[in-house]
């Protein structure tokens, strides 16, 4: 940390004098702390895989997942402080309901995206607030196909094919800039997630069978069962 | 305390370098020097069991109570500040009779869990206030069955076969990674939860009787006599 | 004091590092210069006893009086900051009201005193106000009984057989820990705190005849006549 | 001033280790550097007394007065702020005239000045104010009889016999202790006032006649004239 | 200044140790700087006069007049800021329609200027604004008479016979005292008002006609033109 | 800068010792660096001058312009931060508007610049904002006859003959002391200004065509084409 | 950094000793770091040009697109924080849809550009927020004819026939400064922008096809498609 930087660091409504704000670069550490997740487009749908972090085996499994449904054909994964994330999950199914009831039966996945960063994004620029320690990735199908976006702490938000937030997010990237094909069916795009996470284990580490969910046109949002995800893991 | 730390640790509203926010983990630590609380799920039920500290003969032992009915089958015992404490349980209570009113008649303990947590995590986002400095377990049955949660200063939340909070948590915790076995009953799960506790007093110290309530399909709260914790304790 | 507390002892929304709450414990030492008062529960009743700072003969007496009327049933004395005690007082009195209108003609007292515990919590978590500098003996009679309340500026409340706050409250319960015994008469209970009052009183300091008051079932709140009161000091 | 009182006397929410307030203290500097006052209950009224200040041959000495009639019974005299008195005297005059329409035409004198003490007790806790820097003396007759009360920067009121406030306030008191008499008629009480402010008048200084007013039951409010303060301090 | 007092004098909210506010004593400063301004009262009316600054002969001088009309019979002059003087001049426009409109057609003169002193006593005692960097000189005729009140930032007024604010305030007044004497009639007070304006000027420095006007009770307000000026000033 | 200034010129509602408003004093500062403005008064009419700052070439010089239009028969030209002159501009437009809507057609010029300069009063007198970083100086035609008005950063305003704002103000200034006379016809106010605009210039630089528009009775605005202005240079 | 300089630049609402706003200098270092835009207007229309930053091949180019449609005949292109662009794109988005219903069919696109930079400029004045880290150049045609404004940090506004923002605007005005002419027709407008953007492209660089679009009179806004951009760069 440079010696003057700590003058502009704490008050979200100041740029520094190089026009950074560091409380929202500090957020995006406690994303960096967060558990990796991914998500990858294929045909005719998304795949979403989330790390499981080692927990007490007295821990629910579940209450654990990353992975959340916020309607009925979009679902996101979130990285970073826990109850930030929670809040923006309830945030983000409240828009969906609301977008429904005004527009229709199909959400346009880049408005809910919208509303949700823009959210975030008034935390970055108003006094009293911290901005979220958060950052999502939303998946889902709309009338335009499967979308796939992800969103920062800064209220950033853009399209991808594949993408990855959390610990694992640089390696991942990597791996996928790498390997990532067009026109994956599910089954590739599975694999190619579980190797890509995979990728981004340390050395020495343990890799944990994943989250694994996708949302594919026309049959809504599926979580994969223990064994599903099992066997998947197998075949990667 | 490192030496820059002071810079970020009065606002809570301000993130340090490193993605941290300081103010919650203080309020941990206020949580650290609670009496050390319980929550163990059965066959058919939870136990919920706090630990009793030594006051003075003066005082009537149910007003310190930590294990307090929310709704006729959820029950909270809370570890840290006694007056936010209360302030929670009541904030649960309420939240309690409108979802009741809103969705029938068995509450949705975890609907009922998230309310509370979103209310703790408004206190960790805006300014102007300060963080609740309490953890709470949450026990109770509803249409799922037997559910167990707890809930940190940061809102953080997590569904549980076995947990702890309080001074005594780590032992407590260690304790029942060990010992703990699926489908109990309510005996050996009363048992495992008095040894557990036990475990988590230190040598030279003495071991009280601690209190012990559980909620039961079908029959809702109920808190031992001093007589049954007695026997519970010498058959523990 | 130590060296790094006061970077956190200003602000009372904020916790030290150890998950203390300063601003509470400073409001407690304006606590600790008050008058000493004492509460007594006996078969029937509650007594309450307040010691009576020498004032220039040019006071009246009863102006200073810490025994306060809150509702047919209920007293409080208070110790500590003397206009922020009125003004806890009113508040408590209105608190009364507005139950007796709810809830029928008998006050639940616990709820009583807990609207006023929560009313002091307030001030500890929220900007822009300092807590009360006020701890309160809450005494009288409900549909359970004669019950008897401590609160202190966290909004700690809890429930005693015998208690006492202000500047002899130390010495005040060590001599009623070793002479309390259960199932006192009025008369007993009188002279017990006059004793525990004057074990109070420093070395070479004059013992004034205090203010005592009664609230007995059925028979309403009663203060001591400054006869009726040297009776009681010369028979304790 | 000790060393580190400084970081606790700028905001007046905020408490000092030991418990204090130092803007309350700070405030009542303000008013020690007020005209001395003085307030003495007779048989069957009060009469108020107060120093009269220096000032050019140019300045209308009556818009210095410092007594002045809240309501037909009750009247205050200020010493401090010149300004925040005036405010507060208005304060006092439309709670009066409140007071008259909701209870009826005698205004109890306690009730008006616990309205004006709850005013200056809130400016002690709430933040983005500053305490009112006076005290009052409050006189008047009610449906109880002559009545004297006092009320300081804190908030905190009390009633008296005799009372004195301002710059001359300790001598005064000092030789109101050993000099005042129980059931003293008007004439008395004036000329003990008269003598207790002679007392306070500092070696060298002139005594000037002050201020003198009484309000006696049954026939309200009375400003001395000149010629009858005049007789008053040569009878004295 | 004093080592200790910039501790104390940057918000209004606040006292010094020894009870003064600061920033009050800095908005006077502002008043020392203002241009000087006498009234004097006489037989059946009263006469401002205020000092000419020196300005481009670009400058109208009648935008530059320190005399300002509030209503018929009352009239203000002002030393200090001169944007706050504009703004509090239109306040007490203002104050005085409404009470016109409320109590008949006479303005009563000193609740006039209690209005104005009151808005500038609660800029003393709240934070977030700063106190009015002005004084006033009231001068007018009501149903009691020819009325001479002064007004500064504390808020604080006083009844004048003779009175002067700005630069040259203790010259003047100095010379008024002496000089002054009663039942002048309105020639002899310009004369004298003159002749105190001139006493205040430094010397080696030009002493320039001042702005007169004067409201005599039946004839509303006149302001001398320039020749009935410079005649005054010869005949003074 | 002095030593100890730094203390009191960051907060708006902060008089420092010697009863200066620094932020103001700094805004003006703003003024300093804008385009030079002049301001002449002729026969049945006003003049205003404003030079052109070099721009790329790139630029439509006319959303350059510094003179504005406010209502028919009233313009203003501006210097300082752009941006806070737009928002005033538009701020006198809306308030001519009202003026017009409530008074009736021909705006009273001197009430119209009051309202603008109480808004930028307010600005140096409450927290949570700044002043406004910019000078006006206001031209018309009302039912007086020609006016001209400046208006400054702490809300000061007056009325000239001749005025200037900006960068060159103090060299135009002393130009027109010296230069100006009464009753110019309107070629002779545009050649003064242009010379003394002309005056202004630093020696080595080139002098630029200036902005030039009028306002006379019964005429309305008008602004000088480039070949109006360009034969007006040649004329001065 | 001047050694003085950061006791000025962390308060919107604070001028320095220069009359300067540090945070809107900070908020224009971030513009500075974004990606070059270009407008350039041209006989019957306006092009935008905006440079590709290279990103993953895992993003959705048209995610990332910086040329904005704001209404049928107005876009705009921005640089800087991409979440507050994208606000501010809604803003104006929203302040058209007001304009067209209060005005009629074509958008006034001054106005609409005012609105936004109004908007802009209450961010730079009032505390509690930061300003805006954006420039926005808005194209479009109205009944003037084709428009081409920017709006910067400040909230300042200018029209051009040519402008860029961003990271390479230097380079890019330099550029144009040289080579503009009038009256260009679509395909040479277009032509020397691209010439233009790739002399901001520093050396050893690769130059990237831009964003390309156009607004002409009667034909509402048109997106480049690939093969049309690739084929406008090599024509350029």
């Amino acid at each position: 940390m440079q010696q003057g930087q700590m003058a502009y660091d704490r008050a979200i409504t100041v740029f520094s004098p190089d026009g950074r704000l560091f409380q929202v670069e500090y957020a995006r550490e406690a994303v960096k702390k967060g558990s990796t997740a991914i998500g990858i487009r294929f045909r005719g749908g998304v795949v979403l895989i989330s790390d499981r972090k080692i927990r007490s085996r007295l821990v629910e499994q579940n209450s654990l997942e990353k992975i959340q449904l916020i309607d009925d054909y979009v679902a996101a994964v979130t990285s970073g402080l826990v109850a930030d994330a929670r809040v923006l999950v309830d945030f983000a199914r409240i828009a969906a309901q609301q977008e429904k009831i005004t527009y229709g039966s199909l959400v346009n996945i880049e408005n809910l995206v919208k509303r949700v960063a823009d959210q975030m994004q008034q935390y970055t620029q108003f006094g009293g607030v911290r901005p979220y320690g958060v950052s999502m990735i939303f998946a889902g199908v709309d009338s335009i196909g499967p979308r796939l976006f992800d969103c920062d702490p800064a209220g950033t938000i853009n399209e991808y094919k594949a993408v990855s937030i959390g610990a694992g997010r640089d390696a991942v990237t990597a791996f996928l800039e790498k390997e990532y094909k067009e026109d994956l069916d599910e089954k590739e795009a599975v694999s190619l997630g579980i190797r890509a996470l995979r990728a981004s284990v340390e050395e020495g580490q343990e890799f944990r069978p994943p989250e694994i969910a996708t949302i594919v046109e026309g049959s809504k949002f599926k979580i994969y069962t223990r064994e599903e995800v099992e066997k998947a893991v197998q075949n990667a």
